[in-house]
């Protein structure tokens, strides 16, 4: 994940009462997983985060998971991203204090926080592009800092946090912060995955496999996993994949082809992000097809016009507006979707650099989303 | 124009009658313009086209224009347009004779000919997109004779031509065999122009300004017209283009940011085929926006999806369906719609090879369609 | 289902062969179900189709059904239905024989006979809406003779019917001659069915069954089945229905409000046809919702404008188009939907007046769908 | 307009300070239109507004105007509006004082006052139906005081107001309050108005004019006009419609008939709210067409299922929700629409009593929009 916002206009943060207390109770320290620039990052103790707008809440963090964009920044591509930032943009948590004109959350109210910031009166906001919020976007852990703490303040709380329903599975709603909406709005909902119809989906990592599991929201005839790793199709395969394709040992264009009567198919997801993968998704669609792009992509690529332009295709690229934030939670609490398929490893947040050092080696580990428990 | 379509399956031709005459009365010889390979044309004599499979119509032309297509093919760019072909997929004429399970023409019918094939019946028939039919799509002066003749064979009638109302001008309704569908489907639609919204145009050539005119249907605020030709401007303002930009003297990327608030338009509609007004599609086009490619593309082009990932835009490409047609019709009936304005040269068809090679120096000449007429 | 077409321009009937078989080898007589006026019918000798019209095929009946539109026939309430006429307008078959302008079908082909035929090619077809085609819509068994025979005429095949895939469960393939797509394209399609939301549906008779086995293609929260036979809500329970209403003994209003909040659903779908139960919708529906009309009305109902006119709601009518028969067929093919839970009862064409009896008196007999088969 | 929203949570007012003034400078007394119960209201001293909330605002009204909701609500129909309400929910104004909590607006900024107020969080405004948020809605001169007034509160002002461009005609921008996008929303959006398409209004008053006006973004091939007053037609017919009907003295269903070729109707828009009305579109609509109901409506109607019930039609309603504000101002600005066309009579606020008695006998005063400026 990355954007070009800018960050927010903030107001002078309430002046902390003296000794070990902020004013509102809380410890003035607490731990926290900060950056320090390419490669580095520390699990140690930071300010307590406080109200800086009346619009802002104040979240304990009960749940969080590390997300391939924070390898990406400790790799130095998010240059926005400045030392001594707290990392993380997804968790679930208790609002610990609420800003005088939030209406929505008091203390006490477990909450899902939405890896996007939305005001909700920006002319995006407006039109449900919450990603491109002027006044928010994808902030947390990227210009102001996230929620890999025991704390994180979060602006514009009451559209940018979601209540957990009585009884939940806490843990499985961290999935609901970043993963499932980016595979269900940028693949499955771009992708106008419909009844009936073929889907390959480039990519069997976490969120080729969230948007796998969200593309069964509309019962495709045919959802083709495509991937290197005979590990990670066989956990597609268990996830609802109905044909697999280990495109390191197989010609994926010739199998699909094969698959889809010489066609191609409906909707390609894109989960890589690399130039390969747009390329093959190029070859895998059907005239009148759609490919979804998911991926992060660092480099331009090779767009094959001179075949696709008269093919009838669309090519779509988004950023997650987590604007199906409260449909995912519906169709969780109807059972609908599973997010905890996607949860192997957990750990104690005070274990955060190992649990960073697992992800970061998702195929040898068998990874897909660690989950981070603050005691 | 171009296609990956097969030619239709063909039935042995009616036995001709001898002497000069054909069973259904015509002259056995027409005049028709022959292709002969690259650069290789002549206006000469051709056999009289007869009814093959009881689906086609023979239709006397009374009118017809050269399609920049026609260019391409005679530059060899289009290789499956063999030796004899005769060219041309535009026209309105007299129906002449109907194969006996047309229903819904009778000789003496007026009709306008589409620039594509739809047998009606065929799975992407069936989804409205006829530029895909698997029996037909562009297959007029490609695949099958064409309309710069005496006489065309239209296969699969009922679904490929259209009644022109009594008292139309018919002159006028050449435009709507191709380029006004194609401005309107590939650009217009695709390119999803709404009212208030802002629309550039890249390239102000006949289809650029066949999307011009198409787009005011919808009251787009700003059609921002971008060409390095000055005259070609002048013509957009008068088709109702509110800005122009000479990318030749102007930076046309920082003109539109000025234009738009630094925001960039809603719609970018590419009406060239060369990777450089494809690239600045990509410079022009705000979040949430949409590239609509009609351009025939030669080559690759560069796609930068290390920018464009994030920013919510789809791109489409489209090889015209004509699934407009009839609605285009009525806009030309109710008068929302003037495609004459299209019209800068007219010719007789024994003048064939003058016309195309005025069409073939169009900005030279001040050239958008010309017409040809059949004595 | 009912119809204001006028019958199909009809062309003289190829003339008999002399003897005992038709020109095409089958005997000149065969059995059917024919209507003799209210409340009379016979299962009696009629001639063997023959082809009239080169787009024609003569299906041989392997399987057929009875359908509640042919009980209204039987009760006088469609009285375009004149005595003589071969009822049924379901079933699946064997081409016998083809007319000269098919080109999708050939003798021994197995096919879905669709209850409306499409032309193909007149303004409704191009618009998708083949309920109401010009030159077809329904015809079958109410302007022309039906399935419940040994052979039946189908007009327009190429657009008429469907092909059946090898090794399938051909008995299953009955339920998408009319009633799922029915319950699909008037309920589901028409509802907007969408993954979290949450779904009333008035009536578990068959269409109503029809329509919650399709709804579960898009994953709704919520399905709520309402009906006052506890049988029938049993059966929509294994079918899938996550909660039932007996509005016998229930308030069927209060209920709903119970389950969704307060706020009622976001998709109400009628299928019974009567005006309590169009009311009851009218209760069910929350702000922004839609009202899906399957029911086949005899009488005016009474719309509340005074309260909905400012609830921002749609209400929807539909005759099936069988526009969706393909993409139903591959959800069949792919094991998303099992069309054989409708299957209740099977009998021998020959004692097709006990399953008229059977299916007349659905309720006590547990009868969804009945099963008529041919020697 | 109407709705059943209830009233926002208010806190406390600041309190006032001594002698004439208040806190925020403002005189403590104003002038307004006070409703008191059934035909009474009246033009006198009221206490000038304050902030409540921090995300109020306060609005000093330059020009307003009155809606035929006021007539209802004079006439005692909503009787949710109790006596001592200063009505009136349209106007442009400029901001004296913005609460703490607002970003968009500042004292100085001229603006339109929307007719629906917007929180912008809840679950309807993340759905775009402003109209049904569950803390504004259609509040203002109905469940808390209006515009009718030197001066307003502006709850939610971020979502409520709209900045006016510098060197607007503000008169004309009054139209945007309510009527424009009312038209266009309920009318024009919900009927699919699209280009080449036939089009009725039945109605030829204020909200009818303004479906008419905004109906033309679409480019529909007819717009006929229904009304029994000629001279309303004849504005009608000025405003841009293609035919206009007098159903007092001609069979409105027989001439649209001939009209449209015996088909009906694409979009039939009812823009008065009575049943005779209603009727009238069900037997205007054509097969696959819309019915788009605008009329507040004070009794049921009469809905005729039994022949409507096969007619593939859509029947919608709407409060609406000013979610088109910003696009139609774009649309004034670029001048495809001249709002002012709806502005016959002007007076002073002072004289707005006779202003009422104006645009209470309408028709005879041949006066669609009032403008009441203050001083």
């Amino acid at each position: 994940m990355n954007s070009a916002t800018t960050p927010t206009k903030t107001t002078k943060p309430e002046l902390a009462s003296e000794g070990t207390k902020n004013a509102n109770g809380l410890s003035k320290k607490m731990k926290a997983l900060v950056y320090y620039g390419h490669g580095k990052k520390s699990w140690e103790e930071k300010p307590t985060p406080v109200i800086q707008n009346n619009t802002d809440v104040i979240v304990k963090i009960i749940k969080t998971t590390i997300c391939g964009t924070d390898l990406h920044i400790l790799k130095g591509d998010v240059p926005a991203v400045t030392a001594g930032r707290i990392l993380g943009h997804e968790g679930v948590g208790i609002v610990e204090e609420a800003g005088s004109a939030v209406t929505g959350f008091k203390k006490g109210d477990h909450v899902i926080i939405s890896c996007i910031t939305s005001c909700g009166k920006c002319v995006y906001c407006k039109r449900s592009m919450y990603s491109h919020c002027v006044n928010g976007g994808w902030i947390l852990g990227h210009l102001i800092d996230g929620t890999q703490a025991e704390y994180v303040r979060i602006p514009y709380a009451d559209n940018s946090l979601y209540h957990i329903p009585e009884g939940s599975d806490e843990e499985a709603l961290v999935m609901l912060s970043d993963i499932l909406p980016t595979g269900f709005e940028c693949g499955v909902l771009n992708g106008k995955v419909q009844p009936g119809n073929t889907v390959a989906i480039v990519g069997s990592g976490p969120i080729g496999l969230a948007a796998l599991l969200t593309a069964q929201f509309y019962s495709p005839a045919e959802i083709i996993m495509i991937d290197p790793d005979d590990n990670r199709l066989k956990t597609a395969k268990k996830f609802g994949a109905t044909k697999t394709i280990n495109n390191s040992k197989e010609n994926a264009i010739e199998r699909v082809k094969e698959l889809t009567g010489g066609i191609g198919v409906d909707t390609a997801i894109e989960a890589v992000g690399i130039p390969t993968t747009f390329e093959l998704c190029q070859s895998l669609v059907a005239p009148g097809g759609i490919i979804a792009n998911i991926g992060v992509h660092g480099k331009s690529v090779e767009l094959h016009l001179e075949t696709l332009w008269s093919r009838n295709i669309a090519i779509t690229t988004r950023l997650v507006d987590t604007v199906t934030t409260s449909m995912l939670l519906k169709t969780v609490q109807s059972k609908k979707l599973d997010p905890k398929l996607l949860i192997t490893h957990r750990f104690k947040s005070s274990d955060i650099i190992k649990a960073y050092d697992v992800f970061g080696h998702a195929a040898k580990e068998n990874a897909l989303k660690v989950i981070l428990t603050n005691d």
